[in-house]
């Protein structure tokens, strides 16, 4: 049961009230790898640049994920990107961005990756998205993420790619954006009238709702008193939620997807615990396990009985 | 088993995206005492001037609520209040305030309120709130909501006032702002410090959190196709919430103010599908109760087996 992740690889120069850290290993493929690798074979698939080297593979290879298709582009500079959080973390203001080599990434898939089981399309353009979307046909599900800039400029291109999926991530303000329909409920029926079987509209501190469907599913975000850099935390979410769904027999099952959403949201609180991928770089199985049963009776309406 | 709430009375004359309604009824203590009604009996205790009339009392007594606390000022007009809201329906533009008999307010409570089991202190000046309080000194649990411009002006009398009850109702935004605390599960815990067992975060469009000891619940809001007028719903959620609480044997036990939370999330649910009081009205328990195990479902982790 493998899993292909095509998007960006990244170093993130990132500064929160509690802290600072210059150029860690960032980008949505990177997180959403680490995330998903506690559950199934991860392939990452994205462009680097020379400043890429031997201690950011190994987080990576750390946790299993497999990079024969990282693209190291001779001459380039990896993405870069550098923002500052205030104490309401829920925005990122960004200082700089520097695309390096993802600004021409075009994804060059190996047979391997191609006829992987799964696919996830990190925030990309949406014409490359679809076109990695075309390229593995044999993909038992494929999900993808996106951005208001790409609702903004890239729309309709945006819409096809959509048509193409099966799990569609985004905030719930973009679900908003995307369908022009203020009320989230008619907002997500819409994105599923354009082919997706599965629509989950992130919502930050205050969590995620589901909608698969007639069912929907809400779940409150895990309740930390330490927040200490909320960056990649939506990519985490999604490479929990992907990567559980890839090992099990039947990921359209409602009970399997309410689950999949849980383990997503616990590694998503594991990962803004402390900067980029440190939380997330040496987690464990049983530490997830453990947060998923607490966050199960922190929603739980009947406690178990005493 | 009584519960007396002290708050507003008001006339509302609401605009939003799907209609407007002028002069409807209205004020914390109106959609707290309907919200209420459906578990316990209810007293309200707030002012009211000569345009207040039978229409209005109606609409209190079809529910069962107690009026004889009601004060009735010669020559005075009613609190009233006008606001718009924009397609983000979780703000509301004040266009108009006009305090009315509600500006002088100083609380008499009959002997009748004074030994209710119960009390619901509406947003009021935090002095006014805990000089009821000290006129009630067999209540069971005491309950109360608050405001930024109490936090703003009143900080020092605000949290006395808090001292003095087991319940505290306050938006999210509100509780860091009391505690200048940007975390909201060390800054509720804040407020367990200065006296309540009980910290309840509300968070509109996405339901609520609550603080107990050591213990957490969150839940959802109820997703709705159709939010017509968003006026009033953390009033009606308190009043669903502590309404079931006042007619619970151990109201402090963990299960039970789940339930209470949920009930309260049912009513806040049905008081915004349509204008002021419309939706409320008219209800009954056994939509309550059809609402609650949807709510159940939508949230169960564990979907029951088919």
């Amino acid at each position: 049961m493998s899993l292909v992740v095509v998007g960006s690889i990244a170093f993130d120069s990132v500064k929160t009230p509690f802290g600072e850290r210059e150029r860690m290993l960032g980008g949505a493929a990177v997180h959403f790898s680490l995330a998903a690798s506690f559950f199934t074979d991860v392939r990452v698939v994205g462009p680097v640049g020379d400043d890429f080297g031997r201690r950011q593979y190994e987080v990576l290879h750390r946790r299993g994920v497999n990079t024969d298709d990282v693209e190291h582009v001779e001459g380039g500079s990896t993405f870069f990107w550098k923002a500052h959080y205030e104490y309401d973390m829920n925005v990122a203001h960004t200082e700089d961005t520097q695309l390096g080599v993802f600004g021409e990434f075009e994804p060059k898939l190996s047979e391997e990756s191609k006829s992987a089981e799964h696919l996830f399309l990190a925030n990309i353009q949406p014409d490359v998205q679809r076109g990695v979307r075309e390229q593995c046909t044999g993909a038992r599900f494929a999900g993808l993420d996106s951005m208001n800039l790409w609702i903004e400029t890239a729309r309709n291109s945006l819409v096809k790619t959509i048509a193409g999926v099966d799990l569609v991530f985004l905030n719930d303000a973009e679900v908003r954006m995307l369908t022009e329909q203020p009320n989230l409920v008619r907002a997500a029926r819409e994105i599923m009238g354009m082919g997706p079987r599965v629509v989950v509209a992130k919502q930050g501190e205050y969590g995620a709702a589901m909608f698969t469907g007639d069912g929907y599913f809400a779940l409150p975000a895990f309740p930390l008193e330490t927040v200490t850099d909320p960056t990649g935390a939506g990519d985490s979410f999604a490479g929990g939620f992907l990567g559980y769904l890839a090992a099990q027999d039947d990921w359209r099952d409602d009970a399997t997807l309410r689950r999949a959403m849980t383990y997503g949201t616990v590694i998503a609180s594991f990962n803004v615990e402390e900067f980029g991928t440190e939380r997330v770089g040496r987690l464990t199985r049983e530490e997830i396990d453990e947060r998923f049963e607490s966050l199960r009776s922190i929603t739980a309406l009947e406690t178990a009985p005493a």
